[in-house]
């Protein structure tokens, strides 16, 4: 494997001076512009929100974009279905970085306005959904107005005569336009976190760092029984663990399935590679999304008969028998 | 098993002349009111729109609703994460019915307006996502406003004054409204399907169909490489498919889940029955939320080795070895 | 089940005076008599040797001998083969004990004779391949004289004019013969030991221990990859142990196999019993042998997931659901 | 690897003008004898009978002999533990052929005597086992007396003076010793078949020919209720179907197995080669006891997913995706 620190790659954005240039699922202000905010060289980017996962994961087919950040988990303003569905379908694209942000939703009013005044409160209709408990318990009598997201509410709000009175929206959104926060935390399940991946075209791999990720897309060979047994098999039998699994629906015929998995390590280990081999004989056509670094740094742990060391020592033995010893 | 049949069922609703009580994620015209007004009987019942899931499931758990019909996969307006969660946890619950609905979008106006008029457009924001396509080769021009569902846009059209032009919405409700339908099935996926449930209190089970499908929430008893393998065991070895399996975090930690699960059959098949003993034995928080008739009629296959005569006849032998033949 | 202490069980032979009488692998003399001499009460049962493991196997099938003990495992003189395949075919047999013998054998001449007089030494012929280090050794000339078996040797060389001047054989039968020992555990192997069983009709089951051990013959289904596969997941998914496997051509024609298992447990015992009814439904024509204590009294390790305990909670809430609750 | 056809190989014995030796389980006239002679080119070179299965492989690995010929499954005249174990354990040997031989026996007498004439009949013990029925059927009063092999009682019958009248034993030695049949085929069970195998030196590997055998000798890493089926999932997930499955005992302590397993499928196959590294990555003490043409000549199956196209499209793809495709 080439490896990554050799060459100028979209994931060490602009050493020798180009323009850097990010699209993510925006508007501006929301939580994926946070996870965005986070990735080193981020601030110094041409950062470019774009209306779906889909027209940001295209600026990147199109060259328009270095890279997309997206979100891929338990998404506050939806998408993930759309960003699981796109990265299955179309060129093949790759995750070179996830991105773990802190879902924390604040209340925010123009200067001025009290928690007694507030009468409308606007925001995307899943943080709504979040926040109404909070809600029911502090503001019983204000009324709900949808937003595209939460950063469009607090950015109505921030302008000229807005058709209402506060905002629920990202910490992030409500400092940056000058908002002031009258409770902190609203939401109704605490520590909550939202995962997103930054994607970009094909090229040289992240390197392994030994608390690695690799997602991959694979449709269900057939449908009976076992066939997704023979598929995790792939997985148990090299001492892989998944960290997730999800039954997608090809769009082509009901009972046509395709499976989004993460699995921990990178293809640079040898049981990741040998299980991808497994894999891509019982389903020729998955698709693998990349290895990259995990956000929560665990380490991936090994068992004695999977390391490389196992792969390489059995390997060897092979040779010689084949040699005749 | 008691039948069903034998008495009065929350799903056979009011044969008795009881008043019949089902709550939905609302607002009204939405996919999801279609989902139930699909359900016999559910003309005639008492419909109440919830402004959440939680909400929604909540008011039959306190007893205010008989049954509750809310989104489970696949859903334009959310709720899937949800339902999926809210199922998960707090008192039990029991799905009687699954229902699927096309998805199918029209662009409707005022009575008068023309496609050229349009200049502003309103709809949930996955709706809008999903008629980006049509949108920008039709009315390129048409700005977009959010609206907290699909139906919301379609109802404040048909108010006086309203603040844009035309509404993204299902078919029913520019129906009810009375609304000019300008073009219809415009989103960017043809022939996309939602499929809903329709919730109550644990109490009598639908009786066995032949075409059946029981649902599970199973919590990952431990977190290595063949744990999810010994629950997918339980159902391949008794011949049992699966038809839609998702992890989800269990919010407690990080790497902490759950699996949901969709699988083939009735509890009150011998191999059902087996193999949620099975699972019980491994992991044994697991929830079972139900056994109801597939929509889709398909037939579950049953092969020689797992059908009921095949439990039967093993009982039987076991029986006559414990006694001595 | 009903206990065998309930009444008067073959294996507790003989407490209501009736004759007990049991058939073994002869002749008399030979490590297998020593099977059955250390089963309590048969120093005073009648004792019939047999030429053949079919024709011990036939005494208790017509009921002319209680119980047979004849070897299954490991033996000096043969048997094994034939013990398998006898019990996986004709009418039902039960294994009601297991025996553990070590095989120790000694060089037994007459009273008189020295080491260096012997110039022919007799045994049976896998008696003597597992002595032929100690004899290259300590007796380089003398010829070899096959026997029919150990005590056939000994016996002939305590009769008037044997043709040989020693013979190999068991210690018992050189002392009952009245031989002189020249030298002891003179086998090539320490520490060999071999299993006997004793069997009978089918009847009352010999009462779990915690130390028990149940013997199948498993035809196999079909004959592809994952054949064995599906026998062997049935076990290890209620966690029960092999300690024996064996492959047996069926006799019918070639690649048509059974499996001769021993699994630590008993089928009293409820992942036992579950994990028969599982065979029993992929392989109906499988083969109880028998659950019956183990000879080396190692108990068995049962996981929290698989213990009676596990199955009866599993059961109860399968009822609870099929009842609504 | 390379060819055997590329230089001189001990399966293709003497092509040089070179002295073939082969050393096989005797005496002359067994069974064993007969499964050498089928080979190509046995009739013209060296054969020595040996006193064990172990003297035989000493032979071998002494270099005293090229090959040996001795019984591993089902043998008339014993040795089948002897050949596991000696394969199991000291320097490495290799099979590079199996042969079938019929088992069919022969009542063999001096010419002139008659079937009625007949009061003893000798032969090895396993084979009289093997005849009893015939034997009580036709020669009811005849007495046994045992043989070292049943060519041992034919020679014996051959030379002056014989201690017996008539001699049960393979059609080859009745015809080479001149004697007289009286009866053809008395076996109990026709159709018995015996297999034996030819043992070398580590060296060159018989070539693939789409119907070959492969024999391993893997020792069970721990003692646990998945061992076994962790083992059986390398052959079962690159879809290797096994012919033959034995645990034995070590020979160190009680509950310490290896399993000896004949699997059907060449080391230059790919899934075979993968299978083997699984297997040695789990219990890196197996033994590879080599890959050789079935003596039956039924074809492998194969299936599109383990083919050795299958196995070159995965690594081709896997390489790709290191280089950053």
């Amino acid at each position: 494997m080439t490896s990554a620190a050799d060459t100028q790659a979209p994931h060490h954005p602009g050493p020798l001076g180009e323009t850097v240039v990010y699209a993510y699922l925006g508007p501006e202000g929301t939580f994926t512009e946070a996870a965005l905010l986070s990735i080193p060289g981020a601030q110094d980017a041409v950062r470019l929100p774009a209306p779906s996962v889909n027209s940001a994961l295209e600026m990147v087919r199109s060259g328009r974009a270095t890279a997309a950040v997206v979100p891929i988990e338990n998404s506050v303003e939806g998408g993930v279905s759309a960003t699981l569905d796109a990265l299955s379908a179309g060129p093949p694209l790759r995750i070179l970085r996830e991105v773990l942000v802190p879902i924390t939703f604040v209340l925010a009013v123009r200067p001025g306005l009290a928690l007694a005044d507030i009468r409308t409160v606007s925001t995307h209709t899943h943080a709504w959904a979040q926040c109404r408990e909070w809600a029911a318990a502090n503001i019983p009598e204000a009324e709900y107005l949808p937003a595209a997201s939460t950063a469009a509410a607090a950015v109505e709000l921030s302008e000229a005569e807005p058709s209402f009175d506060a905002a629920i929206c990202a910490p992030l959104v409500a400092r940056r336009l000058g908002l002031d926060v009258l409770a902190e935390d609203i939401g109704d399940v605490r520590d909550a976190v939202t995962r997103f991946v930054m994607i970009s075209l094909p090229g040289l791999l992240p390197e392994p760092t030994g608390s690695d990720k690799t997602t991959l897309v694979i449709p269900l060979p057939e449908d009976h029984p076992g066939a997704l047994m023979e598929i995790l098999e792939q997985f148990s039998s090299r001492g892989v663990n998944l960290s997730r699994i999800e039954s997608r629906p090809t769009g082509m015929f009901l009972g046509d399935y395709f499976f989004s998995i993460d699995a921990d390590g990178h293809v640079a280990d040898a049981r990741m590679a040998d299980t991808l081999k497994g894999l891509h004989r019982i389903s020729p056509d998955l698709r693998f999304l990349g290895s990259y670094p995990r956000a929560d740094h665990r380490e991936t742990e090994i068992s004695r008969h999977t390391s490389d060391e196992a792969f390489r020592a059995a390997d060897i033995w092979l040779e010689s028998l084949l040699n005749g010893y």
